[in-house]
């Protein structure tokens, strides 16, 4: 019986076969096949990591044999051999896993040196203390990486030799030194692990095959395959592969190179080399590499020969490519290629120059996109190079991107006051609606508290304001306008800078960089608009949003929270006085000085959305998130509704609730105070009225929000129809409405057959269902939630990216069921998963006919969009 | 073409045809077959309602023609006609569903009266005044009831009449002055309603049958159906009977009867009648009826005729029935028979009788009783005589069953304190855990704020204890030590009187009355057990509790909340050193303290229970619960915990959520702090091993409180193991347990069988559940709900039984997902829901193992999954 292939030969695999040979091993073979020089090696494949596991860390039968096999074919290809000593063979051991996690898994070098080959290596390449010191850091890798001696051990050595040598570098220890250390670390490994350095290099390969396996399930490999949604059963495979040389002397180099500028994305090989060096001496960073232009002077055949190769690869893979080269004694040698990361606007420029070329299809060229990097080029950005400088004095979370400088303030007033004259960034142990107009006019928030979807976040993101919540760091101190953070006093006026792509915050003013819409993004969102299937809306409350909402190609609005509109100065009071109406008769009358502020509000984001959707959402928040907390407020805030504060602080104290997130908030408001709903939707409605004697054509889109039950959306669907149809006998005009529902509540998903018999149309506020399903308060989770992402309880924070299992599920049932009762149910999703690729892409795959998300995502959400239907139809063929 | 049969004449119907002919038209047939004296008459069918109803209010073709046909019948049947205005017929109409409404329809009687038709009854009668009132009566209640003319305008010409004539009741006008009023009455409904009282008979019918089918959908009935669930497409019928008359002298009388006595279910005919009088004036009050026992002295041949009757009703029907009856001139009639209502005590009773009297089999018995109705007897009761002199100050929600009497007390120490002297009853706005010692000592618990399933009612029903929660008129001053309670004071030591039953509060002392445990209880629960498929568990969190919990029944603890052993005064300190613990290691410390506590909990707890299966949830509340709230006890507890105010101050905060139920609690607390549950485990296996050394066989069921994700009991559950090992070879022996998990998120449900995977047994926790699945926080949906059960949004508090569209379904899914993956996965049920007897049946149908509630609820509980189970067998067959 033969066994499974289990080792291939460079050459005998394809760049098809990563899965396999991962992706180091897999591109090794393509270009072995393609006739790039490549040194001879051969992979071990993942599969054998995995049998490992499975046999309880044993090796499959027949691996062995194969090994040999391959060793054999290496050692008769290189004229080169473990057991010759006079011509010995020295190989790297490198892992190598399908998707790459770099620096996670081990690494051996040198391998096949020892006391003797050690003694050949200098005879054939005359340099005593090259192949010393390579030696040494041969022990030291396979001690520490293979044997599990500890690291400072070693270190501790080496620093015991210069100290002795009165010397301060490594560099400056002579070959005799080196020779020495070479026995200090030979002894450390036998004191440690009470055996001997293997002088066998054969042994020393099992070892370090081992070493590799074992280091996939390291604990960093398996937090890092967490974080990035890699799964764990993919495994690692070994590259055993000849060693070059590129410190063999001045015909000797090592380099990385880009086959197109990774930062420009400009078509032209970039990177950078060393003479007579090894990657590590790159790394440490003693010698300053120079730019692969200068290649060209220095060694213009082998520059002639890398621009070549490059060519080659990017021909042959048909994207920019990042390569490893070494150059041992005037041969060019190829150590790897991969896909080469890229910026964003490099990736748009390769995406565009590429197809021009002829080298890649649109439909591939939208498939190269990260849509999640785009978020960078619509936001500002701090200078690089200055921020490097900025003194770091914390870090929360990158709650909404972009950068933001300006002078701190503490609450709403102060930074409306002084925005007037500078920059501002709002200070706040977390935010609420009472903060909005600070939020509007800083140029950034920072919180101490709250999650990547609190109050802060979700309202910077709609604006597109940069937003570092959370951040545990800092303590404010809002009533003595200061916060402490990490030993610094920040008062009031003091400037800091946000970075809120990283969470970063900074002390100072750090220059900013502003975004542009360039002409390759506009050619790039053309092609995605030609494969996209689902639409993409804008969740935007005022006229502005829409106007910035329309700019970045929003096809309507798909959530206008008419709550917000409640926030400004003229209309805060108003809305108090509603609240505190003691009789229906007074509240009616509070809410007929509202009326016709929302009115102008519908009118003005109607026209600005010209003719396209708008679905207003009727009020959501409980009444208590328009009272003053403070009693400073409450005094003024009494004396200017008339009444006493005692007055007044019964009125909250009534509304106080334990758990307002399931509180007295959305439809459970409109069926207790069936005017606030009717002065919502007249205004709605003689909004339209309006519009429609003007000639427009609009289609207002009423949204009930927390629906659970169908007889809420029975009873207030019939109240909003007999609103209409008086507005139409006012006005003498006819103009068609919708009235649909969020589905946010579990209960609506479970019954969606029932609610689809009465809205026209569902709404997934998956914030809402997200922290229902879950148990989860958004304001609450960061006191667990960071704990559970970190312990892999949670793979990903399901207020960012829809969980598809528990959340996804309930969204499938609630589609399945609306649709079976009214077949042309039109279904979308407006909570902040909305903007989240992976999620667009599960809307994408349920069938959902839009998403709608924050203004500035939504370029991202329409290239996911658009990679989602060109990978079903992919999958499909 | 012939068409339906629309209408029976009385003995062509059984009273099998109650949804066709309605209760009263189906057994007024039956009575007629089995050959008792029913005045003639017909049953217009429930079908020519609902017709009535689909056509847009018109009746079916052929309809018509066959009331003429029955009504000829009569008329020949009594020589008497509608057209024969010397021998006069004359009926009553009257509604009757399937399902009794009682006083929600409308009636019409002495139909057939005219200006010509009174003179013939004035003749036959020889009784002018008699004649006269009839009639005036007559035209009121069909000016009233078919005619929609307002009562009060009879009213006032009545009141005007008695003005006139100078007297103060209506039966001290005489014949002249009612045939005046005649007069008056006619010309008010001609000037009301622009036509004339009908004076043809058979218009008169038409238009009270008319009347009658309209008033099915009167909004008093729609809303006693939306009450009691009744569903709304049942019709009514209407019933078109000869009149007879009680009040044609001396020799006539009209009465109702029990077969049996329905206070005491004595077998005895109870009753009471009047003679010469009408129905009416029974209902009237102003003569006081007589016991039936007299009829035997003034009437022996009617008296032994009604025995007779009684026996003979009771052998057909095989219950106790509740009749009307009428004598006409020495002639015994009977008007109607339908089963009798009777108290819970009565039911038992009755039920034990009759199996004895071989009249009903043990199936049928368990049958009879309502589960609901036994909760009186599990608890004290207000003696009723006293109770209705007593002074009732405000009402609030029956939050708990039972009667309590005590002095006032405002918090948790001074209700110790007091307890020690007086009965105490402990009145707070809303309670809290801080509360629980005070509730313990406490007689009775009354609150402001707070629904059904509050913390206060929760843990009253729990406790077997009387509770009146969210009783909105109070207005609790705490720190002043009084409430306002429409417009009284009542101070600290004052007393007072709460009947849990009925939500009632009374000023002062009211007598109470003890249950007992009845010899007709403990046989029927003998039979219940014989016929339940399902368990019942007790929610049972201490010892004592457990006791309890085995009197009742129960066949095991389904839910033991370990963190109600915290509040104990020996033990919140330790508790609380624990949360303030800043270091793990000082947490490990504080939790050594509370180790031998816990573990003796569970060791008594285990002996009180004798090896049956107990269910031990781990902490479940946010740790804040646990900390004090008030400034006081905050300085206070500071000082025990030897640290600064400041700084507990500073710890309560950062513990502070916006939605604690949403927040760090569950297994969450778990992950976070593992040394919590190794703390708890270990006092559990520690209790465990120590019992099976001395011969028990305890099998602890150890439960993961609000697992969301199949992750949070994979890593749980190691731990939990790894503790089982350790206490185990400890101790040196070996004992079972179960690793389970609550299901209470929808998350939970909807990846159940990812959860079973891991969990060996699911216990839905419904109470969250429910708030989860709606977005209902319990304690503040007293704000909308009861408007929400007003309206007609929702039949039925969901917290009370369980929804089973909404919560139901996601269950449902659970149950299927878990059972997939694990065929023998027990299934129980902790939620309030566990003894609720609809929510019980629910659990019966869905095939869980077993319900679990409060001790006090076991027996209802029991009774629900027995009389489900019948059903269900019955279904079958």
């Amino acid at each position: 019986m033969t066994s499974r292939k289990y080792v291939y030969f460079f050459g005998e695999g394809t760049k098809e076969m990563k899965k396999l040979l991962g992706g180091k091993g897999a591109n090794l073979s393509e270009m072995t096949n393609i006739g790039l020089p490549v040194p001879l090696g051969f992979t071990i494949t993942t599969e054998v990591c995995n049998l490992f596991y499975d046999l309880g860390e044993r090796y499959p039968e027949g691996l062995d044999g194969q090994i040999d096999g391959n060793l054999k074919k290496l050692e008769d290809k290189m004229g080169m051999s473990f057991k010759d000593y006079k011509n010995p063979l020295l190989v790297s051991v490198r892992s190598g896993a399908a998707i790459s996690m770099p620096g996670m898994m081990d690494t051996v070098l040198n391998l096949g040196l020892n006391d003797k080959t050690v003694k050949s290596l200098i005879d054939k390449t005359n340099n005593e203390r090259f192949c010393w010191d390579s030696y040494r850091r041969f022990i030291q890798m396979f001690g520490d990486v293979v044997m599990n001696v500890e690291h400072k051990k070693f270190e501790k050595a080496i620093q015991a030799k210069k100290d002795e040598k009165g010397v301060k570098f490594d560099t400056q220890l002579t070959a005799d030194d080196l020779k020495e250390l070479v026995e200090d670390y030979k002894k450390i490994i036998k004191n440690e692990k009470g055996r001997s350095f293997p002088q066998d290099p054969r042994e020393q390969l099992q070892m370090s095959m081992d070493a590799v396996f074992k280091s996939w399930n390291n604990k960093r490999a398996i937090a890092y395959r967490n974080i990035h949604d890699i799964p764990h059963n993919l495994g690692t495979a070994v590259n055993v592969q000849a060693m070059v040389f590129g410190n063999m002397g001045e015909d000797s180099g090592t380099g990385v190179a880009f086959t197109r500028n990774p930062s420009t994305g400009e078509n032209k090989v970039y990177g950078e080399y060393l003479i007579n060096a090894q990657g590590e001496d790159v790394v440490a960073g003693i010698r300053t590499p120079k730019p692969i232009s200068k290649l060209k002077d220095e060694m213009p055949d082998i520059y002639k020969q890398l621009i070549g190769i490059c060519k080659k690869l990017e021909e042959h893979y048909r994207d920019t490519q990042d390569m490893e080269f070494t150059i041992q004694k005037g041969n060019l040698y190829m150590l790897q290629t991969r896909t080469g990361k890229r910026t964003a606007a490099a990736a748009l420029q390769i995406a565009v120059d590429m197809v021009n070329e002829e080298l890649i299809d649109i439909k591939t060229a939208v498939m190269r996109i990260e849509p999640e990097q785009l978020d960078q080029m619509l936001h500002k950005q701090l200078d690089k190079k200055a921020k490097e400088k900025g003194q770091l004095i914390g870090k929360g979370l990158p709650a909404s991107p972009g950068a933001a400088v300006g002078k701190v303030a503490f609450d709403a007033d102060s930074a409306v006051e002084e925005s007037k004259k500078e920059n501002v960034i709002l200070v706040r142990t977390e935010t609420s609606p009472e903060d909005i107009q600070g939020m509007a006019v800083a140029q950034g928030i920072l919180t101490a508290r709250g999650g990547m979807t609190s109050h802060a976040a979700v309202v910077a993101r709609g604006m597109g304001k940069c937003c570092v919540a959370g951040c545990e760091d800092i303590k404010v101190f809002e009533a003595k306008q200061y916060f402490l953070v990490n030993g610094n006093k920040i008062k009031y006026g003091d400037w800091i800078t946000l970075d809120g792509s990283t969470g970063e915050v900074f002390l100072g003013k750090i220059p900013v960089v502003d975004p542009e819409i360039t002409r390759n993004f506009e050619i790039f969102m053309g092609w995605v608009d030609k494969y996209r299937k689902i639409g993409v809306r804008a969740n935007a409350d005022t006229p502005v949003d829409s106007e910035v909402a329309l700019k970045f190609g929003a096809e309507g609005i798909g959530l206008c929270r008419t709550e917000h509109m409640f926030f400004e100065a003229d209309r805060i009071k108003a809305v108090r006085k509603m609240i505190v109406a003691s009789s229906k008769k007074e509240r009616k009358k509070a809410l007929m000085e509202l009326l016709p502020m929302q009115r102008k509000d519908f009118i003005e984001i109607f026209k600005a959305m010209k003719n396209l959707p708008v679905t207003i959402r009727l009020l959501d928040p409980p009444l208590h998130e328009f009272l003053p907390k403070e009693e400073e407020d409450i005094k003024e805030i009494a004396g200017e509704l008339g009444i006493e504060a005692e007055e007044l602080k019964a009125t909250i104290n009534s509304l106080h609730e334990m758990n307002p997130m399931l509180g007295h908030r959305g439809c459970r408001l409109s069926i207790t105070f069936p005017e606030i709903l009717e002065m919502q939707t007249r205004a709605i409605f003689e909004a339209a009225a309006k519009l429609t004697k003007e000639g427009y054509k609009i289609i207002p889109e009423v949204m009930i929000p927390l629906v659970g039950i169908v007889e809420e959306i029975k009873i207030l669907k019939k109240q909003i129809i007999n609103i209409a149809d008086k507005v139409m006998k006012e006005s003498g005009t006819k103009f068609n409405y919708k009235v649909g529902t969020m589905i946010e509540i579990p209960r609506a998903c479970v019954t969606a057959d029932e609610i689809a018999s009465e809205a026209e149309f569902f709404s997934f506020g998956t914030n809402d269902l997200t922290q229902l399903t879950f148990g989860y308060s958004r304001d609450d989770s960061g006191k667990f939630l960071p704990d559970y992402i970190e312990k892999g309880v949670l793979a990903k924070d399901p207020f960012a990216t829809i969980d598809k299992k528990g959340v996804g599920k309930l969204v499938e049932i609630a589609v399945e069921k609306g649709r079976k009762v009214r077949k042309d149910l039109k279904i979308g999703i407006c909570g902040e998963h909305g903007g989240d690729p992976d999620s667009v892409e599960f809307c994408h795959k349920i069938g959902l006919d839009y998403v709608s998300c924050s203004p500035y995502r939504i370029p991202i959400a329409k290239i996911a969009a658009a990679q989602a239907a060109i990978k079903e139809e992919e999958n499909k063929a």
